[in-house]
C-alpha cells in the first residue's frame, strides 16, 4: 500500500449514521427497563447502531483479534529490564496458545492472528498462526535517530490494513486490538504526549514494572527524542520520528475497520497511541473505536480522554496483548443484544411509570 | 427451614483456604505475564482458589442466576412513580425471555430462576421457570410498621436456601443474585444505613428515577423507620422491620452459596443490601462474594465498601434483575481460566525479566 492509496482509505470513512443514532435511542426507551438504566452498555448499543448505519445493530461477531509484535531499537538504551528477545519468545507461545491472550481470546471466541511487523531477534516456531510481515528487525533507537523511515511507517500501516481487510473479507463483524514488543510503552507514551499536546512526565508510566531511575531515563529519553519535532508536525512524521511498526500496524488496522464500518475495539496503552495516531488522520475515527479498559499507565487515560473514550473495564490491568479488549467482547455483544433480543413495554404488556422522573 | 437449622448452616460456612491462596499467588507469578499485570483478574483468580480449596481452581460453571421477586408495602407512602402491578408484569416478562437479564443470562450462558417470594398482584402466566415460594402478598408498609413477621423474614431466607440448595445440587459452580421488586431500593438503603451504621442521606438515591420531593420522602421514611430500631438491635430483627421478602431471600441463597463453597457473584444494591444481612450474620461471607457492579444508587458504593469487596464492572447501571452480575460472569470465568491454561515462563521457553522492578 502507498501513500496514494491509504490516503484514498482514509477519505473512504463515512461518518457514523445519524438516523440510527436516534432510532437506537428511541428504541432503548421502548424496552422493558427504566430509561437509561443500562448505563454505558445502552450507550455502546447505540454507537453500534451508529457504526451498522441500522437499528437493531448486527451482533458484533464472529470477533478477530490480531496481535501486532515489533522491537524497539530505545531498549538499547535501558527503557526496560526485559531483553528485546522476549518479544519473539512471547510471539512463539502466541503460536502455540500458552499466553494470556490465547486464553482470553479462546473464552470470548475471538480468533487470534499474530503478525510479526518488526520482531528483532528469529521466532523460534513454524506456525500458520503467524503472519510473516517483518519490515525491520526492529525499530531504530528513539532516543538518537528517528525510530523508523517514512517509508517503514508507511509499509507498517499498510500491513495493518491488510490484515483487517482480510479478517473483515473472512467475516469477522468485529476487530480487537493487540501488541508485544518489548519497550513499546516508551514509543507509546511519546506518541500520546505529541499527538495530545501532553508532557511526557505526565503520560510516561512503569510499563510492565520499572523502578524510578529508569523511568527517569525513559522520561528523559521521551523528552529529547519530541525535541527533534518541528512545531506543527504531520502525523506521519511524528509517527516514524518516535513511533514504532507494530504500532503503526495498528494504527493501519483501526483505519481499515473504520473504513469497513466494523468496530474496533482497542486494548491498552499502546492500542490508544495507534488510535491517537489514526484520528490524527482522520477525526471520524474514534466513532468507530470502543476502549476495551482503562490501563494502569498514565498516557492511556489521557490518550482516552483526548479520544473522548469511555474504557468499559478498568481492572488494573498493564499486560497488552490485546487481554482488556478481548475481556470487554462479551460485554459489546451483550449491548448488541439488549437491542435485539429484549422486549418493548407494549409487547411484553408491562405498565410504564407513572410519572416522568 | 427454622431458625436453628439456619443458625446451623450459617456455621457450616469454612474460612477460604490460605493453603490454596498461596498456591494461587505463587502460580499467578510463574504465568508468561509481567507479575501482577493482569489486575483484578489476577485477584479474582486467587479468590476462586481460596473458596474452591484446590489450585488452579474449576472453571466457575454451570451458572445459575436466581432472581427473587417481591413487593413492598412502602410503595402506599410514595416512594416510587412506578405502581406495584409492574414486579408481576416484569416476572411474566422474565419467564417470556423477554428482560434485559434473560437477554444476558443467554449471552453468557446462565440458567435463569425466577422466584415469587411476595409478590403482591397475580402473575399472569405459568411458566416452569417460575418458582412459587409467595410468603406474603407483600410486605406491610415499612414507613409506619415492621415490614415482615420475624417468622416471615425466616421463611424467606429459607426460600433463598433452598433455590441455592436446589441449584448447586443440580450442577450449578457460580451462583448470581438478582431482584424484582417495584420499591425495593427503599428497603435496601434502610438495611444498608442500618448495617452500616450510615446516614440514610448518604445511602438513599433515586432508584428507577425519582424526583427530588420524592427523594426527600423516601430518605425521611427511611430515618423514620430505622428509629423503631433498638440499638445493637439483631440483624434478623432489623431485616424484619426494614427489609423485604425477596432481600431476605438473598440474603439465605448466599449463605447457602457461602457454606458449600460456591462462589456468589452479587449484583447491585438490593443484592448488597442483602450480602450485608447475610455477613452480619457470619463474617466469613465476604470471601466467598464477588461484586459484579458497582450501581449508581448510592448505598451500593457505601456497603461494598463495608463488605471490602471490589466491583468488576463500573458501567452506570442501576436496573437490578442480576444484570451486572451476569455481565461480571465472563469475566469471573476467565479469570479461573487463566490459572488453568496459561504457560510458565519456564514451559513456554520465555526469559524473565533482567532485574527486579
Amino acid at each position: 500500500m502507498n501513500t496514494t492509496e491509504f490516503e484514498k482509505l482514509l477519505q473512504a470513512i463515512a461518518p457514523p449514521s445519524d438516523e440510527a443514532t436516534s432510532a437506537a435511542r428511541n428504541l432503548q426507551d421502548q424496552l422493558t427497563k427504566p430509561q437509561g438504566s443500562l448505563g454505558y452498555v445502552e450507550t455502546i448499543g447505540i454507537q453500534l447502531c451508529a457504526i451498522a448505519g441500522t437499528c437493531p445493530p448486527p451482533i458484533p461477531e464472529p470477533v478477530t483479534l490480531a496481535v501486532f509484535a515489533g522491537d524497539h531499537g530505545v531498549v538499547a538504551s535501558g527503557v526496560t529490564p526485559w531483553p528485546s528477545e522476549v518479544t519473539a519468545q512471547m510471539v512463539a507461545n502466541f503460536c502455540a496458545g500458552g499466553a494470556a491472550i490465547n486464553v482470553l481470546a479462546r473464552h470470548v471466541g475471538a480468533t487470534v492472528v499474530v503478525v510479526d511487523v518488526g520482531v528483532a531477534t528469529p521466532i523460534p516456531v513454524d506456525s500458520l498462526a503467524l503472519k510473516r510481515r517483518n519490515i525491520a528487525k526492529g525499530t531504530r533507537d528513539l532516543a538518537v535517530e528517528p525510530a523508523m523511515s517514512p517509508e517503514q511507517a508507511m509499509s507498517a500501516l499498510g500491513v495493518g490494513v491488510e490484515i483487517a481487510n482480510e479478517a473483515i473479507a473472512g467475516g469477522a463483524r468485529l476487530l480487537v486490538t493487540g501488541d508485544m514488543g518489548i519497550g513499546n510503552t516508551t514509543p507509546s507514551a511519546a506518541l500520546i504526549a505529541a499527538l495530545t499536546s501532553s508532557s511526557p512526565q505526565l503520560v510516561t508510566g512503569r510499563g510492565t514494572g520499572i523502578n524510578d531511575e529508569m523511568l527517569r531515563v525513559k522520561t528523559e529519553i521521551i523528552e529529547s527524542s519530541l525535541e527533534r519535532l518541528a512545531p506543527g508536525a504531520e502525523t506521519l512524521v511524528i509517527l516514524a520520528e518516535v513511533g514504532g511498526l507494530e504500532i503503526a500496524a495498528l494504527a493501519g488496522f483501526i483505519v481499515a475497520g473504520a473504513a469497513a464500518r466494523v468496530p474496533v475495539v482497542i486494548d491498552g496503552v499502546i492500542s490508544v497511541a495507534a488510535a491517537l495516531v489514526a484520528s490524527a488522520l482522520n477525526p471520524l475515527i474514534p466513532a468507530y473505536l470502543i476502549a476495551g479498559h482503562r490501563s494502569t499507565e498514565p498516557g492511556a487515560s489521557v490518550g482516552l480522554a483526548h479520544l473522548g473514550l469511555t474504557p468499559v473495564l478498568d481492572l488494573s490491568l498493564r499486560l497488552g496483548e490485546g487481554s482488556g479488549g478481548a475481556l470487554a467482547v462479551p460485554i459489546v455483544q451483550a449491548a448488541a443484544k439488549i437491542l435485539r433480543e429484549m422486549a418493548t413495554f407494549e409487547s411484553a404488556g408491562v405498565t410504564a411509570k407513572d410519572v416522568s422522573p
